[in-house]
C-alpha cells in the first residue's frame, strides 16, 4: 500500500498559484480572497486563519470577514457587497452557518465569477453540464489528487463516492462522471454499505464518521480518499477511513491529515488566482 | 410482469394541468408556453405540434417560435426576449441545435423562473442542492411514474441509470438521489454494463440505442424505465429496451410508446402552470 501524498500535491499547486499571484501584481491586481465567517466556533476560526496563512505565503491577499452572531440577511447583505466589489476575486462563506440557513440558500448571492468554493447552486449545475465552473475545493481536491496518482485510469473504473452532501459528495460524483468512471453515490440509507463499497475501484469517504470505513468496505488494490477530518479528544484529525484497518489492503490510500486537506487549501487559492484572471476579461 | 401505463399518469396529471389553467385564466392570466425550434427536422416539428394541442386542450397558450437556419445569437436573442416578455411562462428550447451549439450554453439565457424544461445549468445546480426548481421534464418524468407505482419504495434502492446526459441521465440520477436511493450512473465507457445494471432494483434506461437493454441487463423483478424514443423505418417509436426480452424479467416496464412519453409533456403543461403561479409572486 502506498500513502498518496497530499502535501506534495499540495506544494506543487501552491508553486503555481505563487508564480500566478506574482504575474497579476505585476501587472496591478493583487489578487484577494475575501472569507465570510458568521460563526464564532474556535474550530473555524483556526481554520480560516491557516488559509490566511497559506494565502499571504503565495501572494494572495486574504480578507476575513467575522459578522457577530448574524442573521441571513447579515450573510447575504456582505456576499453582496464583497460580489460587488471589484477588489476582492474570490469568496468562501464558512460553516456552520446560523439554525435555519443553509449554504445552498445563501451561496446564492455570491456572484458564480467570485464563487471559488462552488457554494452558488448556479455553479453545481454548471459542473453538472460540462461548462466551466469551480468545484467545491474539497471536490476538486478529491479528483486532483487522482488525477496525479500515475498508473490510476479514471475512465471506466468503478467509483464509489459515500456521502451525498452539496459541498462534497453530489460534485465529486460529477467530477468523478466528467473522467468517464462508473459512479455510485451511496449514504445513509445505503443497505449493505459495505458490499456496495467492495465494488469500487475508487472510493471516496466522505461522510464525517470517524474511521467508520472499515477493512470490509474495501477491495483490495483500491484507490481509497478519505475526505473526513473528525476531530479528536486530543486535538488532533482523523479521517472517516479506518487507516490502520485499511492500509493494509488497499493499493493506495490518503492519510488524514496531509491527504484531502492540504489540497484543498491550495485549491482554493488557485480559484482564487483565476478569479482574478478572470476579473480582467469580466470585470 | 405489469406495464406501467404512463398514459393514465398523463392523465391525471393533465387534470390538474386543466384545474390549475382555468383558475388562472379566472385571475387573467392565460398560462402560456414559448417553444423554440431552431430546426426544421420533421421529426421535431411533429413533436412540437403534439406539445401545442396537448397545450391548448388543457388551457395553456402554445406559441411556437420557428427561427430559420439561426445562428447562436439568433437563439440566445430569442430567448431572451421571451424570458423579458411578462406574457411568456414558461420556455423550452428545442433541440437539435445548429453544430456547435449547446442546450447547456444557450439554456443559460433562459430565466430560471420561466425555465420549466429545466436547460438553464443554474436550475440543475438547484435540483443538486435541494433547492426548489423544475427538473428536466423527462427527468421528472421518470420519478413521476416511479412514485405512481404502488408498493416501490426508492429509499435504500439501488437505481442504475444508463446514460449521462446533461438533460436526463444527470438530473434523472440527482432526482433519485433525492428520493434517497443509492444511485449508480452507467455509460459508454462503463465496464460490463450489463452486470451493473443487474444490481438495479430500479433501473433507467437513457442511451438512445434501440433495444440495446436485452435480457441479461435486468434483475428478475426489477422496475425499468425506459426513457428510449427511437424511430424505426416504418415511423414508429422502440424505445431503449428490448421489451419482448425484457417483459418476461422485469416486476414492472413501461411500454414506448406510453411510457415516459406522455408524462414528459404533461410535466411540461404542469410546470408551465407552475411557473404562471410563480409569476404573480415573482414577477
Amino acid at each position: 500500500m502506498s500513502d498518496i501524498d497530499g502535501r506534495a500535491v499540495a506544494k506543487e499547486i501552491r508553486a503555481g498559484v505563487a508564480a500566478a499571484a506574482a504575474k497579476l501584481r505585476e501587472n496591478g491586481t493583487a489578487p484577494t480572497l475575501a472569507v465570510v465567517v458568521p460563526t464564532d466556533d474556535e474550530g473555524t476560526a483556526w481554520y480560516v486563519r491557516s488559509i490566511k496563512k497559506a494565502a499571504e505565503k503565495e501572494g494572495v491577499d486574504c480578507r476575513i470577514e467575522q459578522l457577530d452572531a448574524p442573521g441571513r440577511d447579515e450573510i447575504v447583505a456582505k456576499l453582496q457587497e464583497l460580489s460587488a466589489d471589484p477588489g476582492v476575486h474570490g469568496i468562501i462563506c464558512q460553516t456552520p452557518l446560523p439554525e435555519g440557513v443553509t449554504l445552498a440558500e445563501v451561496g446564492g448571492h455570491i456572484s458564480p465569477l467570485k464563487d471559488i468554493d462552488g457554494a452558488n447552486a448556479t455553479n453545481l449545475g454548471r459542473l453538472g453540464a460540462g461548462l466551466r465552473t469551480w468545484a467545491p475545493a474539497t471536490a476538486a481536491a478529491v479528483l486532483e489528487l487522482l488525477k496525479h496518482e500515475e498508473g490510476l485510469t479514471l475512465s471506466g473504473a468503478r467509483a464509489v463516492v459515500v456521502g451525498r452532501s452539496t459541498v462534497v459528495g453530489k460534485p465529486a460524483a460529477l467530477l468523478l462522471l466528467n473522467e468517464s468512471a462508473t459512479v455510485t453515490v451511496c449514504h445513509s440509507r445505503t443497505k449493505d454499505l459495505a458490499a456496495v463499497c467492495r465494488e469500487a475501484d475508487v472510493l471516496v469517504a466522505a461522510v464525517g464518521r470517524a474511521g467508520m470505513i472499515g477493512a470490509d468496505f474495501v477491495k483490495p488494490g483500491a484507490t481509497v480518499i478519505d475526505v473526513g477530518t473528525n476531530p479528536t479528544d486530543d486535538g488532533g484529525l482523523v479521517g472517516d477511513v479506518d487507516y490502520a484497518a485499511v492500509s493494509g489492503i488497499a493499493g493506495r490510500l490518503t492519510p488524514v491529515p496531509g491527504g484531502v486537506g492540504p489540497v484543498t487549501t491550495a485549491l482554493l487559492l488557485r480559484h482564487t488566482v483565476e478569479a482574478a484572471e478572470l476579473s480582467k476579461t469580466h470585470p
